[in-house]
């Protein structure tokens, strides 16, 4: 494969001063067209030490407008990055719509190094590989364009220009020690490298060989591939943010399908209840143990998300606080989702759940989640009807991440009748302190009952795996769903520990 | 001091109950009235182990609608943390305005636990507690409401709490082993936390000292206070931050001052030069240089910030990348400073600043800073003349912050001719990918240089100091100009190292 490098005739200075200016500004050109659009520009740079990695980076920084590029070097790892799912630190990482992230060190890195020392199989080498494709993918559906370098030396010139580095003292400090024992591993190192481009060669994301050992025609050929993608992606017809959500509003809302028929929901049985004596013991009973577990949680470094979803006035609230009065404040913490910030609004729709993933040992509550993709979203029309489809599957594989590093991961979805919210819609509305829990849209909300049944248990029936199921909490009786959540979410937290 | 605490009569379960509904409800109302206000409430609990911080919080969360409250648990630094000036845990965790921020453990746990183990001297303690007051009143400034709670309890109490909490299954692990050692401390503790109170109780950040061995007592108290100084505060005229900025307007901007007298700017001798064979001699001696000085920074975890700032057309982009071509793409970061997004304009104005502090052994390069404040914001009237003038102190504070972690820190105005920059504008005007350099605002800022070099001067005045001067550097001429920056980075940097 690398033999394939692409290796024009050696490129002169004069030819690099002649040529540079014109690709150069209209790089400038591009980027600045980059600008206000809706696509991030991911470029990563990989490849043999010693291949100029580094250096061309330095280009690419003096090319585009350094203001709008982001240079993220993945070396060492803060414990707040080695306490969460590996994928946290690319995702704190990945750059705004309209700007540019330079990869010095990417995803590729980490499963190609254990696979050269031999820490991982060959067949683990390539689940990880699909778990990169997937995630591409989903970033690039974004709206992301993806552009991975290869910088290619063959054993000798790599040798070479090892040698060459270290004898130079301005630039003895980039050859480190573990380049040499890279040096010794060249074989299996390019062999990890072939199979890595090979299985994540994509069109949406695709591979450059670069032959690196004339310099020049490595960055004139860098310059060019970027060129032709920012140009091809900015002809495209353009879909800014405002432009999707109007999209989304004129080809309507999904609403389709028949609630009338048996459901998940439909086979809740919300006639159960507890009586205030049995309640109060069952609350203690279970606060105790909720304690105790949440601090042998701690104690075992295990970390635990908990989601709350369900119908408007269903008491995700009052469920919420049952749980934290049992645990010590510096043990958890909440997240409320309402609308997304400006600056969320600029990434993928799970970037800001990935923001509030706990460290290890830590709660994370949130009231409301990502599944907002495919329930308010998807019935207000908010999101495409291929934007809330593919969801599904970016929220499996993005909870898959989290059971993998160790979560607890509790669903909860509380249900309740039509009638019994009606009833709390009025309630509320006579009490003071409860009227700002009801406004117009929670109304409006309620006329799409119909919409969001079929929603709630298409949900269910697509995102309950075995790692991270949901419950379904039979919600009339606030005290029988309280104790619900809280002995599931015990459960869960026994079986882990 | 702590006789005094607030101990009414002891509340009995029945006054609790009839009293509580009136003020939960008035305390919801104030929150909620909170939200779209300028102001963040800050709520500190301190107090004696076992007096029940954490109760009073659950207590808080529950009151308050819980979507719109923080909890902030300062118990195990990261090493993203220890490895920052020590304010930057409290800036990130800081809440937004309109939000309530509750802070278990805070700015003042450290240097109390300091004293009461004679880690430092008395003295130690008053500086201490004299950056506190600063930094509470630079908050309360810009709009924070803050509150502070000390519960109190004698050591016979304090003791029995502690074996209190200790038999009961449920609490058992809310006693810490060092809650026991503080306990042997008693006297000492007591002495030192009566010193900070007595310090930094102020009118904008006031400490209420609560008698805690009545529970009731306690959360009645602690709830009156807080809802008698969020519902004066809410009375106050309401200045949002769309009405700053118009309320700036009107009173015009700050341009007096003489420009023609003699200044710091007008002393800066602007023929300097240097031919360009003697320019690439020095660039590549000095790059040289920078990149082992960066190296070795590294390696003596030093961490660097240089601040760029100057005319528009200045020079201060190429001064940038001079100095990143000689440094590794692992070991800096560029921050291009522009407009601030609506996350940032909800907190402080430094806050965004803070974010990107550097960790030890890293460099960030800030195009353009919190200098911003007293130059566009003060000309252009987008700060008030309290706000900006109030500026100098509060980023004096911050420097000596950084400088004090061991930072170095260099400042660069870099200064052109009035007649140069128009020679640059034009020529900018011509080049095609220079084009995107030039806009009205530039146009619009050079009507105003006057009012610039009225700034320039007085900031130049007022924040060079001996840890942080600013180097003022002579910018006619982009080779000499580039070649002073890289020198003086060096030799801030050697001096440190």
């Amino acid at each position: 494969m690398f033999e394939s490098a692409e290796l024009g005739p050696k490129v002169t200075k004069r030819r690099y001063a002649a040529e540079l200016p014109e690709l150069r500004s209209a790089l400038l050109k591009a980027h600045l067209s980059l600008k206000g659009t809706s696509t991030p520009l991911i470029i990563i740079i990989s490849g043999a030490d010693g291949a100029g990695k580094g250096e061309l980076i330095h280009r690419f920084n003096e090319w585009f407008d350094p203001r709008g590029v982001d240079t993220q070097a993945f070396w060492q790892s803060s414990d707040e990055e080695r306490d969460r799912p590996r994928y946290w630190k690319f995702w704190r990482a990945l750059p705004e719509r309209g700007r540019i992230g330079i990869f010095f060190g990417s995803w590729y890195t980490e499963p190609v190094i254990r696979r050269v020392h031999h820490k991982i199989t060959a067949r683990r080498l390539d689940l990880e590989l699909d778990r990169i494709a997937f995630f591409e993918q989903m970033l690039a559906n974004d709206g992301a364009l993806i552009i991975k370098f290869w910088l290619h030396l063959s054993r000798k010139k790599q040798l070479a220009r090892l040698k060459d580095l270290e004898s130079n003292p301005r630039s003895h400090w980039r050859v480190l020690p573990n380049d040499w024992e890279h040096f010794e591993l060249y074989e299996d190192f390019m062999e990890a490298a072939e199979r890595s481009i090979r299985r994540t060669d994509a069109g949406h994301a695709p591979w450059h060989i670069l032959e690196a050992s004339d310099k020049r025609h490595r960055d004139l050929a860098a310059g060019r591939i970027l060129l032709e993608a920012l140009e091809k992606k900015l002809r495209e017809p353009r879909i800014t943010g405002t432009e999707l959500a109007v999209h989304a509003h004129a080809s309507g809302p999904a609403r389709r399908g028949s609630p009338d028929q048996a459901t998940i929901l439909s086979g809740v049985d919300l006639t159960q209840k507890l009586d205030s004596r049995e309640y109060k013991l069952q609350l203690s009973k279970c606060q105790s143990l909720l304690s105790r577990l949440a601090w042998a949680a701690w104690e075992k470094k295990v970390p635990i998300v908990a989601v709350f979803e369900g119908w408007d006035a269903a008491g995700k609230g009052s469920g919420i606080r049952r749980v934290t009065e049992a645990l010590d404040p510096r043990l958890y913490r909440i997240v409320p989702v309402a609308a997304p910030t400006d600056e969320e609004r600029r990434h993928h729709y799970l970037w800001r759940f990935w923001k509030h993933i706990p460290r290890k040992g830590i709660t994370t509550l949130f009231d409301r989640s990502w599944y907002g993709r495919v329930l308010v979203e998807r019935v207000e029309g908010f999101a495409r009807e291929d934007e809330w489809r593919r969801a599904y599957l970016e929220i499996n594989d993005f909870e898959d991440q989290l059971a993998q590093s160790g979560m607890v991961l509790s669903k909860f979805w509380i249900h309740i009748s039509k009638d019994e919210q009606l009833r709390r819609f009025k309630l509320r509305e006579k009490i003071a302190f409860k009227q700002h829990k009801i406004t117009d849209e929670d109304w409006r909300n309620r006329k799409n009952w119909n919409g969001y049944q079929v929603a709630v248990n298409d949900m269910v029936a697509r995102t309950s795996t075995k790692y991270s199921p949901w419950t379904i909490v039979a919600g009339n009786d606030k005290k029988f769903a309280r104790i619900q959540i809280l002995k599931a979410l015990c459960d869960h937290i026994k079986a882990a520990l």
